[in-house]
């Protein structure tokens, strides 16, 4: 038995195409704003894709690159900066920041409205407490791709291993509103094996390479490699290959959830867009 | 075999003497205020009892009374009329509000930094997101019933049935906090059974009378009711009586769950206004 690929290249490129036809149909143009500290290659890199990711859709995008010694007040005042420009539609503040810089405090600088990766506390308030907001990336992109190949999550057995504010909580927020038992297992679980086993649904987001084997793996379970280590420069997931054969489901690494993820940041970038110019036109109108 | 009772009586006691004793230690009087619709008779018994443990730990509390058909501006006003307030240090809005209110907004509005009942989305994301904050009460008081008695929390597996934004969300995330494995189940969880038999610590907030029978409690296990039916008036909970014969620890109802709620409310006026007047003291002094 060989478990059917979830495609993340596919599932992106068919988001891709509803954005962009969505965003040309618009009477403006999106705007996404990067801010990014210091030259670390990786965040060089993953701003320039995002970057070309915005251009293909139609989006405009601007890097503001702050030196890597910029104080946590010149960071702060780039971002409350972009807040009160009426253009600028999305703000993304690259991470990890230097070490001698609070990301917190600049998360929660940013305007609700333009927190395209949805850290902001009170749109975390907002994904718990059921309301609409702009929620993480990475977990919508879980959930796109389930729903693209029409694999239920209502009523199903939910594993999520990993528990960071960016992947593991979101995640378990997002699959409750689908209606699944959810289960959060991270480094202190017991047993993670027997509780792998029971899964429905995986998802392993923890960065150990290979620590998902296939006898932990439920026969037919769809599973979610959202771990990612760079090993002697190459990629790998933390699902071990063999779990091909005992998945009914899997995604591959690369070309699976880290594709959605860049696409569901532009839809939230096309979402913030809209509602705040929906938003500014209502109050305009009233 | 009986299960250790887990005395909701005794626990909150104590954290009312020690409140009582902080309390009496400061330069100020904390002040509890209550924002309440209408007559309905649970409301106005909920609130009175909440008054009445105020004033024997030395905070004072004013309650707002608005008429039953009072407008969605007329609620939202007075709560921000107390938000501007110096001396309002805790605002709590009764909830059930009548049918024509809106509760969301109403709740929205509340300045977070006096929102004891924990509900405002930015406190909801703070306690998500691993920041300080006011928490949900009933959750509180499920933590601190458990610490009492010397309950492991950390790398056990806590079940919590039902997924509600006051006590099983929240409860959630507390647990998560004190690395339990968490799951979260609900009304279209498959095999609940199961799924419970597994819990060192099970948590009930249904409101299902004696839903949890002894066959799907784990023996030995820590079993915290939640739920409260009133059947021909008398109060039910989610257990079954029989599981004090199955569970190691068991709250009882009432007596159990239910006294740490207004005790963990009291404690949430009390770190609100230590919050609220120490800022404005540093804002004073800067």
């Amino acid at each position: 038995m060989t478990a059917i690929k979830l495609d993340g290249r596919e599932v992106s490129e068919a988001v891709r195409n509803r954005l962009a036809s969505a965003i040309s149909d618009l009477d403006f143009v999106p705007a996404l704003h990067f801010v990014r500290v210091g030259e670390n290659p990786a965040s060089v890199s993953y701003v320039r894709s995002k970057e070309r990711l915005a251009a293909s859709l139609g989006v405009a995008s601007h890097v503001h690159v702050l030196p890597a010694d910029a104080s946590q007040a010149a960071v702060m005042n780039t971002v409350q900066h972009l807040n009160t420009e009426a253009d600028v539609d999305g703000i993304l503040v690259q991470l990890p920041l230097p070490d001698h810089l609070d990301s917190a405090p600049v998360l929660q600088a940013i305007d609700p409205a333009k927190d395209v990766d949805g850290l902001h506390p009170i749109n975390v308030g907002r994904l718990w407490a059921g309301q609409d907001g702009l929620f993480p990336c990475t977990p919508l992109g879980l959930i796109a791709i389930l729903k693209y190949y029409d694999i239920a999550i209502e009523s199903k057995n939910v594993v999520i291993v990993g528990r960071s504010n960016l992947v593991g909580k979101p995640a378990a927020a997002l699959f409750l509103r689908e209606h699944a038992t959810v289960t959060v297992a991270h480094s202190r679980t017991m047993d993670l094996a027997g509780l792998c086993q029971q899964a429905d649904i995986l998802v392993s987001a923890v960065g150990s390479p290979a620590m998902i084997t296939p006898d932990v793996v439920k026969a037919g379970a769809a599973v979610l490699d959202v771990g990612l280590t760079r090993v002697n420069g190459a990629i790998q997931g933390d699902v071990h290959p063999d779990v091909w054969d005992k998945a009914g489901y899997l995604t591959p690494m690369p070309g699976g959830t880290g594709r959605m993820t860049t696409a569901m940041l532009m839809e939230n970038t096309y979402r913030a867009a809209l509602g705040r110019r929906r938003s500014a036109l209502a109050s305009f109108a009233s």
